[in-house]
Order: C-alpha cells, then structure tokens, then sequence
C-alpha cells in the first residue's frame, strides 16, 4: 500500500470528480491499485488523496503503462524493413503526435477556426478523448486532454470469457468507476496496428502484394451505378432501435451498469447489450473495415452523472446514431459481426460468434481483397486524382463543419446565458413599473398595470423559451454536425493508406530495377490500387449520399422549430399587445 | 492673441468634436475668444490647439465665466436672513452639488440602477447638460458632464433685440458653432432663482406671506374631478405640429441655423421658430410655471451631425414630443406666452410679446397667487401626507423608469452588436458548408446547397433586421421613458417648494411667540399652502393621466413592432425550410 510512483506527465483534476493534480516528476504514494478502469487512487505530498490515470504513471512493478502511451510509435521502430518506408502516413501522424509533447491531441481538438491544413496532418492514431460537462456536450472539442482508458482491446485476455464482467478491470464500458471516454468525434483508432501477429507490417503492401487473395471468402461487389462506383445495397434497408436503457447491479450489488436493449427491424426481437459491447463492436468494425470505410467512433465515455436520466438519455442518442449510421452502410450492416451484434439467439451463440469475430484474420488492408469491382482497371493517375480530391473535399468539409459547431457553440452559449437574461430583465422591468403604477392611488390605473405586468410576465416566457429553445433545434444540427466531424476526422487515416499504396505503385519501376520486386509484382499493385480506389469512390459516393439526407434532414428539423419558436413568440406577444388600450 | 489662461477645472476633450483636453491648473494660451457659444480656442504646451469650455477657465480679464459657475451658491450666502432658512431644500441641493466635486451631476447622471435617495436629493439646481453620441441617444445618462452652454437667460441681454440673431455670441441655440446642451431627461432649472430683482428671497414665503394677490390677474382654477383636484381643462385640446425644418443662412451665408414650422391646431398657421426660440419658450415658462407645475428640459443642443439629416430628425422629434406635453397642459398651453409662440402674426407681434413676457413679473412661487381651488381648505397634515406620497411615488417612477432605460439600452447595444453579428456568422457558417457541399463533384448535390445557400441568406436577413429592429420599437419605448425621466427630474425641485411651505407653516406657532409673524399671518399660510397643495395633486392627476395614455401607447407600439419583426423571420425561416428535402 504504501508503494510510490513517480509521475510521468503532468495531470490536471476535473473538479468534482475526486482526480487528483500532479505534475511531471512529483513522487505519488498509490493508495488503492485496484480502482479499476484505467485509474489509480494516489496520495501526494500535501496528503491530498485522489485519483491519477494509470498511463500517467510510472508503477513500481515497471513501465507497463508507460509503455502503453509510447508503444505505437516504439513498437514500428525496431522493425525498420522495406515496408515500412509505405507505412509513411501512419507513421509520419505518430510522430507529429509524439512532437507536439504531451498533450498531443490539443491542437487537433482546439482546431475550431477550421483553419490549418497542419492540423489535418497531425491527426493522431490512437484513441482522442475528452470529457465533456453535462450541459454543454461540445465543449469537449476545446478541452479534451489524453486520459486513462486505454480501450478495450487491451484488456480482451480479461474480458473475452466473461459475459457477466465479474473482474472490476474489465470495467472499460460502463462498469468502470471513473473512465474517461474517447469524444465522439474525433478520429477512429488507425486499423493499420499490429496487435494481430499476422499483420506486424502494416503498410497497404500487405495487400499490394499478397500473393493472391484466399479463396472462397466472402467478396463485397461494387458497381457502377449513375454517381459513379457504388457499393452493392441490399433491398430492404436494415435499421435498429436502440432503447429502453435498465440499470443492472453486479457482484451482489457492488457494480451498476447500464443495458440497452438493441432491435433491428429485421427479426424485431431485442437484444441486450452493454456500452462495451458496443465497444467491442467498433473495435471489430475498425478493425476489419477501418482501412477502407470509416468507422466513427462510439459516443464518449463519460462518468460524470453516469446514472442520470440526461446522461443516458444523451448516450442513448448517440448510440443510436451511431448504430443507425453502421446500418446504413451496406458492407458494415452485411458483415457476420455486425449481424452477430444485432441477432445473435443466446450467450452461447453470441460466445461463439464473439471468439470467431476476435479470430478473423481478414482485417486490415486485406479488406480489399475482398473487394471486386465490377469495372476495368484504373489508370493510377485518376487514381491519384481521385484521392487528392476526396483528401481536399473532406479537409474542407472538415474545417466547414467545425466551424459551424464553433459557431452553434457560441449561439448555445449565448442563448442559454446573457440573452434569456437580458429578456427577463426587460421583463422585471416592466413588471417593476407595473407595481410602482399601482401604487399611485390614481384611479383607473388597473387597465394599465394589469397589462404591464402581462406584457413582462412575457418577456419573461420568451426568456425561458429562448434557453430551452437550444435543445430543441440547435441540439440537433450540433449534434449533426458533431457526428461528420467524427466521421471526417477517420478520412485522413482512411486516405492515408490509400497514399501509400500509389506511392508503392508509383515507385514501382525503381522498385524492378532494384530487383526489390517483379515486373508481374508491379503490375498486380497497379490493379490493386485500382481496387482501393473503386472502394475509396464507392466509400465517397455512400459519404456523399448519407450526407446528402442528413444535411437535408437535420435543416429540416433545425428551421421547422426555429419557425415554431418565432411563431410562438409572436402569438404570446400579440396577447401582450391586446392588453393595451388607448380608448 | 496671446493671452494666457489658467484651466480650473478638469476638461476630457470628446473625440471628433474638435475640443482640447486641460488639466485643472494647466495655462493655456488663448488664440480665439470669438468661437462663440460659450466655447474658446486655446493652444496648450505641447502646442495642441482646440476648443475649451470658457467656464472652465480664468480669463485673464477676471473671473465671469467662474463666477457663472459658482453663482448659485454664492448668491445666497451673503443674505442669509431669516427667510433663507425655508430655502433649505433647495440650498441643500446647491450645497450637495458643490461638495460632490468638480461634476455634481455625474451620480445623478450615473444612476441608473435608480436606487439610492441619495441622488434624488442630490438633484442639481442648475442645468445638466450631456451631449450623447447620435447612434445611442440614451448614451447620455451615463457620460453627461459640465458644459459651456449657460442658458440663454445669461444671454438676454445680448439677444433681446435681435430678431436674426448677428451677434456670433448669440448663438446659444442652434447657430453655435459648438454647443452642448442640456440633456433631455434631467431636472428643470430651479425656477426659485434671483435672476429677477423683485425675487431675491427664493422660499415659497414669498407666496405665503405676501401681503395680497395682485388684483385683476388671471385666474387658474382647479376642480373638484372624479380623481380629486384637477386643471381646468379646455374644450378642444391644443395640438400642434412641428414639421419642415429648413436649413436658413445669415451674415452672408457665413452662418447657418435651423428653422421649423410649427402649425398648431387652432389657427393652422404655420410659424417659424429656431430651436433658441424654443429654449426662449422654455426659459419662461419655466420661470413662470416651474414652482407649481414641472417643466421638463428641451431636447439636448447638439452639434455633432448638426445638419445631419438624422440629428435634425431627431431633435424635431423630441422637440414635437415637448411641445405636445407642453400643449397638453391646460394651465400652460392657455398661458399668453405659450399662445404667443404658437400664434404670433408677425415679427412686430412677435417682438412686443416676447418683450411683455420678459418682464411678467408673476412668475417663481407668486403662480400660487393665480390659483383658485373650488373647495374647501385641506388641513396641513393632510397637505403634508399628499405631498409625501407624491414624492414616495415620484422618485419610485424615476429609479423605475431609469431601470427600464438601462435595460433597454443594453439591449440596444446586443441588438445592434452581438446578437447580429452571431447570425451573421451562422448564416456565412451555412453558406460556407453549401459551398463545400458544391465542391464535391457528386451528382444531386445542387437541391441541397441551394437550399443551405438560401437557409444562410436567410440567416443573414434575420442579422440586418434584428439590428434594425430597435429604431423601429425599442426607440419609441426609450423616447417615452427618456421623457418621462426628464419629467421626473423636474419634482423634486417642485416638490421641494412645497415642503419648504409646508415647514414654514408647520413653524406658524414658533414664529407667531416670537413675534416674527402675526397670528393672522399664520392663518394665511395654512390657507395659502392649502391651495399649493391643490396644485400639486391637480399636477399629479394631469400627470397621471397623462402617463396611463403615454405608456399604454407606447407598449402598444413596442409590442406590434416586436409581433411583426416575430412574424416576419418566422415566415422568412418558413421560405428556407421548404428548399429542403429528404424525398
């Protein structure tokens, strides 16, 4: 118990959630190991007691959590062969990540100008995350800073056997104590890791020049449809409900977790799921599809006010967006996990189904040899074209949709703050005046202050409407807007890989000479590129529709309530002003 | 030329006025005393050359514009006799402003939490004078300090005889050169003054104790009305319209000046007067009228945008806004000199009249003397009781009305700042996102953002008209309780008078042992503060009459204004949402 650590990185609290500063170098005295979820209990020098993020932390028993913030970088250094050189983009991010010091997502994050191509750039791998403040779910973008949860992946050996989660580490989901969730909205984890024995290389060459596809696998067509590459959609469009949140208590009432049921539309029968089995999900979807389809990631993890209505509400929603968002996508919603994750009968069929999606070893960038398009082979200048512009029309849209959650940011802010103020002053004021009539002793003077009084009892009506009005409109577009931003911060990844591989194919006739490859190798990395990008276009096409209803749709919803507000405020006025009379 | 002046008093120059910041001891050289209206050129050390109050410095010729300054006190304190102690209210009130330093009027000025009595009794006898920055007319309440302007009474000498005004030192009104005026919205100049030699003792004993009322003078009656005592008003309500200001020149176009028709509804005739003619108007019926009933200031002097189109709108505005509360007044509007203004025949009728009214003598407290209530004499406690309340009320409507103003001007500056400004930036936020959207080289794209681009123009509408909106409704809602508050300001000196007589009357028994007045002196008093007492609750029900049809006008107009301005974006955000569609 009285075993010291040393701090690694300097750690601010958030108040009210029982953390404990430190700073780089300060010496700590760990006073409960075992709070599980990524946390440790720590006493500092003052005597001050609470809790420091194990990754913060240097244990007495060695680095292990040290090395877990270090390791993506560390781990592609010893192993500098050929293809790494193609694993540039990945790399390259690592390495900004790692140069802008410790909090290597703050400029990423603090990026609401929408600005600097810079940013783009610096995109970082690993996991982002923010705790955001109830009130105010966007503020995150502005504040996130690295933190404990290392994600699931990490802790399968714990959880895979587990279907009741009895171990307190395996709490990554909802069952942790204290955890800090990834921000939706900000990039996936990069797919391209090497946590697979099979895929220790992890540069878009793996499939470039794989000696064939195996056979018998699945195969994902695209066409040609009137926009262009298109993904095989199926007939009846799969959709879920995901509602009905229940608390669950575990270890005789020790635990609490929170359980949604999941109903998709195709058997109608629910399915109970956790939030880290959610979880697991997108760490499945990442990492089979991750290199040609971006996988959002899931809403944030959040402990503040866990077990309050808002909060579940609010992590409800985004669930369901995100399941909703997984459904449309005609190769995510086809894959064995996904309808494993939605249909699965039992716990023994979801175990089995479990172990055999944790098994898949057709992840990666060997998605693509799944793929078959239905077309000729692409020239690689147009593939290159092709990429440059989806890399320039998702940074723009990128930086467009930011500056829109800056913009709406500020509006909440002044909506729920100085301005429903400044209505009820001008109420107060009224009704101020109203009294001070009344107490003229003037006769006839009722007529008067009988209206005043209802024309500042307005005013103050339409201060309460316009700070409740945010969440009925504006929380929508924001929350839009928040899933693309999401959505986009995993093109750069998704982008990058397909660089690599048209630097790999443009390098191709050096690469012969220097008897690295064959010519046969350079010519089925030409055709594979043009498969990559048959995926990346039919990707795009599906980005480009989806959004297309979903910009559509919010603004609906967005200006059909604006216009009821101002109606609403009109009509109540209008009231006001038959109160008057000048007869 | 090269005449130096000592600084007296601390003079901040306002920007784009042409003025000279001195320091109270500073010398400065004089280089032009002809600027006219109460302002000199002066050269400071650093051979900075600009316009000077001339009240704020020692000419070298001796001290007249001190002693201007500091006349009011000083008068009084070489005759202090036994009358003088009944001046007390409004001695106290030179004597507070003096010990408030070198601004008296700015808590007054600066009140606008309308909280403490302490600056109602702080009310100034002299002039308050602001000069407001034309886009924010109520500005003034917070930034007024002394000025050069002395009223043109000091000028009447100089200007009696001049119907065009040559003189350059005439141009009190609006033909100085540079001028500031008194605020509208602050208290009236006490009419108790001594300007006039048969008036040196100021208090309402004058009235109490005068030996008899002149004889075969006009008679003001009061009646006995449904509210209690109230003016005899006239059949037909006097009206008038002030309209057509024309820009006239003189001294061979040298100097330029303003003049407006005024028709009244009588005669229909239109007459020409200057806005010095006004204040001429002002000066006597404040010195007439002032003690019993509350003359409240003419609009601001101002000079920045003098020949503005939109000053001069606005100074008829307010001047048509006086002149209808003057024509209001049963008592005034039926006076021979308010006749004289609004009904002259020509320059010659003009002249005679102005001349007969300047040497009307029935003028300060001696207006009680014309005063006949048809009703019994009320007891002294009973007088005392109505006084108070009014004054409970009085100064209750001011801190009221003054709240209104603050909150209505802080709503002025967030709808013509913040609040477009932000829906500017959504609407260019939408447009932004459109014409991303445009760039995506994706088929169908073109009914969205046309749809976004127009939901952005919208937006961008809504920011013009939500800054445009308070010349349209909140102006009108300001103007009214602007007046108001420059009525307000006018009671305590009003009030003030009658709790000087009422304090005498109290002392009858003390003054009647000492054998300083006679048993039937005391008599009189009580008779005679009876009938002040009439007058003021007659002024009390014409002012609440007054103020139940003003406020009612008022918020019916405010909150048409605001229904339509609610309608309007409301039908504008109707348009842009029906561009959308997720057909």
């Amino acid at each position: 118990m009285a075993n010291k650590a040393q701090v690694l990185y300097d750690f601010t609290a958030e108040p009210g959630n029982n953390e404990l500063t430190v700073r780089e170098g300060e010496t700590i005295t760990i006073t409960n190991q075992g709070v599980g979820g990524g946390w440790i209990e720590a006493q500092n020098s003052r005597g001050e007691v609470g809790l420091v993020p194990e990754d913060y932390i240097e244990l007495p028993g060695g680095g292990r959590n040290v090395e877990h913030v270090a390791a993506p970088a560390a781990a592609h250094a010893p192993d500098l062969s050929f293809f790494d050189a193609f694993a540039a983009p990945a790399n390259n991010t690592t390495q900004n990540q790692a140069s802008n010091g410790k909090d290597p997502w703050s400029v990423w994050n603090q990026d609401t100008t929408g600005g600097s191509s810079n940013n783009w750039a610096a995109q970082p791998e690993g996991t982002i995350t923010g705790k955001s403040a109830a009130p105010d779910p966007w503020g995150s973008t502005a504040q996130s800073h690295p933190q404990a949860y290392q994600g699931p992946g990490a802790e399968d050996d714990e959880w895979d056997d587990e279907w009741d989660d009895v171990k307190s580490n395996s709490e990554s989901g909802d069952g942790g104590a204290i955890q800090r969730g990834g921000a939706t909205g900000s990039s996936m984890k990069i797919s391209l890791n090497n946590r697979f024995p099979g895929f220790s290389k992890s540069g878009p060459e793996l499939f470039l020049l794989c000696k064939q596809p195996p056979k018998g696998k699945e195969k994902i067509t695209i066409y040609m449809g009137e926009v262009g590459p298109v993904w095989s959609y199926p007939e009846a469009q799969l959709d879920c409900v995901v509602a009905d949140p229940k608390k669950g208590t575990k270890m005789y009432g020790l635990k609490s977790y929170i359980e949604y049921q999941v109903i998709p539309n195709t058997t109608n029968r629910p399915v109970n799921h956790r939030y880290k089995h959610f979880d697991w999900l997108y760490e499945r979807l990442l990492d089979k599809f991750g290199s040609a389809i971006p996988i959002p990631s899931l809403p944030d993890k959040q402990v503040t006010g866990r077990f309050e209505e808002e909060f579940i509400k609010m992590r409800m929603e985004r669930l369901q967006g995100w399941m909703t968002r997984m459904c449309r996508h005609p190769v995510v919603s086809n894959s064995d996990v996904f309808q494993l994750f939605l249909t699965y009968k039992d716990e023994k069929d979801w175990k089995t189904g479990k172990r055999k999606a944790e098994k898949d070893e057709d992840v990666g960038v060997m998605i693509f040899s799944s793929i078959e398009p239905e077309a000729p082979d692409l020239d690689p200048i147009e593939v290159e074209q092709k990429c440059d512009q989806f890399s320039r029309f998702t940074k723009a849209m990128d930086d467009g949709v930011k500056d829109l959650l800056t913009v709406g940011q500020e509006h909440w802010k002044r909506c729920t703050g100085p301005l429903p103020k400044e209505y009820q002053r001008i109420g107060k004021a009224f009704q101020n005046l109203s009294s001070v009539f009344t107490s003229s002793g003037y006769q006839g003077e009722a007529t008067l202050t009988d209206a005043m009084t209802s024309a500042g009892k307005t005013y103050e009506e339409i201060a309460q409407m316009v700070a409740e009005q945010p969440r009925k409109d504006l929380h929508f577009l924001m929350e839009n807007n928040n899933e693309y931003k999401g959505l986009l911060g995993c093109f750069p990844d998704t982008i990058g890989v397909h660089k690599a591989a048209i630097e790999k194919v443009k390098e191709g006739d050096r690469l012969v000479a220097a008897s690295k490859i064959t010519p046969q190798d350079k010519v089925t990395m030409a055709k594979r590129v043009s498969t990559m990008s048959y995926a990346l276009q039919a990707e795009m096409n599906h980005f480009h529709s989806n959004r297309i209803y979903d910009y559509n749709r919010v603004m609906q919803l967005y200006l059909e309530e604006q216009v009821k507000f101002y109606e609403t405020i009109a009509e109540k006025l209008k009231q006001a002003h038959s109160q008057f009379t000048t007869m």
